[in-house]
């Protein structure tokens, strides 16, 4: 109800924003946030030092050793500080990480990054300082349920020689989709027989914000490089992203963070530490993000669906097992999912169009030109406005 | 004083790390910097958004505006939000700076990174995704008075054609060396002749923390790149760096920052908008950070000087004009700086050897070998103990 008043335009017309990757809004997460805030600032000798000593390019080893400690429990694996790297968002991460494993190497081999299910996300597809370094590959699409589907990895798939690296993000933005343990295992013993890392981004995923619905949380084995943010709990304003990684490739990240970076920042490790010491992030994760965002979820696809109904468009939705999104294919639509956006601007209704999430894509997939991928994470009026709209320009032009 | 207990180590022993870059710790200023982050915590609703939302990919526009209005002023330009971009610390904006103005281009020709007078800043060194890009000019060397000497621009230097953009910080790190607007004016119509980008890092610099001594202060014309850095007014831990350029450099900015960063963080942004609305910038640089550095600057250079006069060595000092640092020359030492680095490294005493300042230089220069870089934000203990093991090293290496 909060964003309400965001529905209405300057100009007096409604709006809906349905585009964004913002977190909601919860004063519930905000007021552990603004006491953290506090708690920090009440350390006069700390924050002397929080605010004007610099910290190592991938953080101090006091707290890269509290972030091991505190997920070693739920990685399940005994990480230390060599595994562990902070920095200025995992976007800059992935930014050293997909440049590191892809394009020209050393040897003077073209190593490609290999998305092993899109739709995958957008930020990856501007990050590589060389062209054509990502592979796609496309997923088994299986219904499940009266309007709604699922990708699941193709089992039958054969990967060409030349990747680099496997990245997917789990759970998956812009699909909502939480691989299985088994389709996890899969590619890890994959990427273990190629000797190639295997990136996960966890920016959704376990051990926080946690969103993955019933699905099993992540492990870390060795040959995985999770990456974790403080972003999706509410904290996007920090810029705080944590790599875990075998330490060569900690190390390797330290290099590029040193020269790229200069240091980590200390005060996106100064909420870690507070939240590590009080167990905070289990809370806020478990009791206050994931029935705040499951709560929202069905509201959502209760409106969409209604509106959808009403129109009587035919539509599928793919089943929202975790994150921000709902990612809805049009079966019937006559013109691109580019189009559909543009229309909808007019209206002041802003989604994102699927095609941008099909990077290194060869094959024709329906999916890229007939899916659009809008957030939950807005007020009621605002998701029946856009609905609303959004439902009709689809019947209008199926 | 205060950081006295650090010149003794866990072992008992004397120690003095005169290595590091980090500015002084000075109560007055630290003051301000906690009133100010408690001042952020006030405004709970504005702490909020500060925490919860996305800035964009270089800061949002509304303080980039407020930037803008606030250094038009210092920097004699009408500058706007245009030419203005955040960035998470002034090293990841010249990461993205020399790579985009260096190596191989668009249309297959290779460019080189012009530093027109060695010794110049080792952070630029790794900075670039291709080998060979740097070009190192030789400056002249100036005797100025007794033990002292100057780098000047050398203005028979003829530039080969290969330049892609010239980069100078002001003042020089490591040398302390404040380049005159006349220098700066002949390097300036050279890349506007040249139309290449002319970088100068004012990470020690004008308008703040303004340790520029008697020299005039940089002005911004069109062609030039200022980098500004809230680090060395002593809020490293912030990591928040601004660029000042012409419109197209700061999209081209605007571009590497959204793959490579997403989001330019709002804590940082939050301490300027006060600075800014409340000028304490200039107060804090003017009446506390140079008279400060000044008194130190002082006592370091009549430690160093009685030591080295007591020891009987022969040595010159870069003439101090700004920055952090003090830039030894030692004509008659027998050893290179590294092994002295070594050696003064068994004595617990932590020195930079000069020999990382000069990517790219082909021709031979004694400096190169003969000097080292000392910071004099340290205590008047540590200083008196550091400067007793050099100067009695490089008498026994002479």
């Amino acid at each position: 109800m909060e964003d309400l008043k965001e529905a209405l335009t300057h100009r007096g017309e409604r709006m809906a924003f349905l585009g964004g990757g913002n977190p909601a809004s919860i004063p519930e997460a905000e007021e552990i946030f603004a006491q953290t805030y506090e708690a920090i600032g009440r350390d006069k000798s700390h924050l002397r030092s929080i605010l004007g000593d610099y910290s190592g390019p991938i953080g101090n080893e006091d707290l890269r050793s509290l972030a091991a400690e505190a997920l070693a429990l739920e990685l399940n694996f005994p990480l230390t500080k060599e595994h562990i790297a902070f920095f200025n968002g995992s976007q800059n991460a992935f930014y050293f990480l997909l440049n590191a494993f892809s394009g020209t190497m050393p040897d003077g081999t073209f190593r490609r990054i290999g998305l092993p299910i899109v739709p995958e996300y957008i930020g990856y597809a501007d990050q590589t300082n060389e062209a054509g370094v990502f592979a796609a590959f496309l997923p088994n699409v299986e219904q499940d349920g009266p309007n709604r589907f699922r990708y699941t990895l193709n089992a039958k798939q054969e990967y060409p020689d030349d990747l680099g690296v496997l990245v997917i993000s789990r759970p998956t933005n812009p699909s909502g989709n939480v691989l299985s343990l088994r389709e996890i295992k899969d590619l890890h013993s994959l990427c273990v027989k190629r000797k190639i890392p295997f990136l996960i981004d966890l920016a959704y995923g376990n051990p926080f914000p946690n969103l993955i619905g019933k699905e099993e949380p992540i492990h870390f084995s060795p040959g995985m490089v999770l990456s974790l943010s403080f972003s999706k709990i509410g904290l996007p304003g920090l810029r705080f992203g944590i790599v875990v990684a075998d330490p060569p490739v900690i190390e390797l990240l330290s290099s590029f963070a040193a020269t790229g970076n200069l240091s980590a920042g200390n005060i996106g490790p100064a909420f870690a530490r507070i939240f590590w010491k009080e167990r905070t992030l289990e809370y806020l994760s478990n009791h206050i993000l994931r029935p705040y965002y499951d709560t929202k979820l069905q509201m959502a696809l209760e409106i969409l669906e209604g509106v959808f109904q009403t129109e009587k468009i035919d539509y599928l939705i793919h089943k929202p097992l975790g994150g921000f999104f709902v990612w809805l294919y049009f079966p019937s639509i006559s013109i691109t999912n580019q189009e559909l956006y543009e229309l909808c601007k007019e209206e002041s209704v802003t989604i994102v169009s699927g095609h941008y999430f099909f990077p290194g894509l060869v094959e024709h997939f329906s999916h890229r030109e007939k899916c659009i991928r809008l957030t939950y994470c807005r007020s009621e009026e605002e998701i029946a406005y856009g609905s609303k709209i959004l439902a009709q320009l689809v019947a209008k032009h199926s």
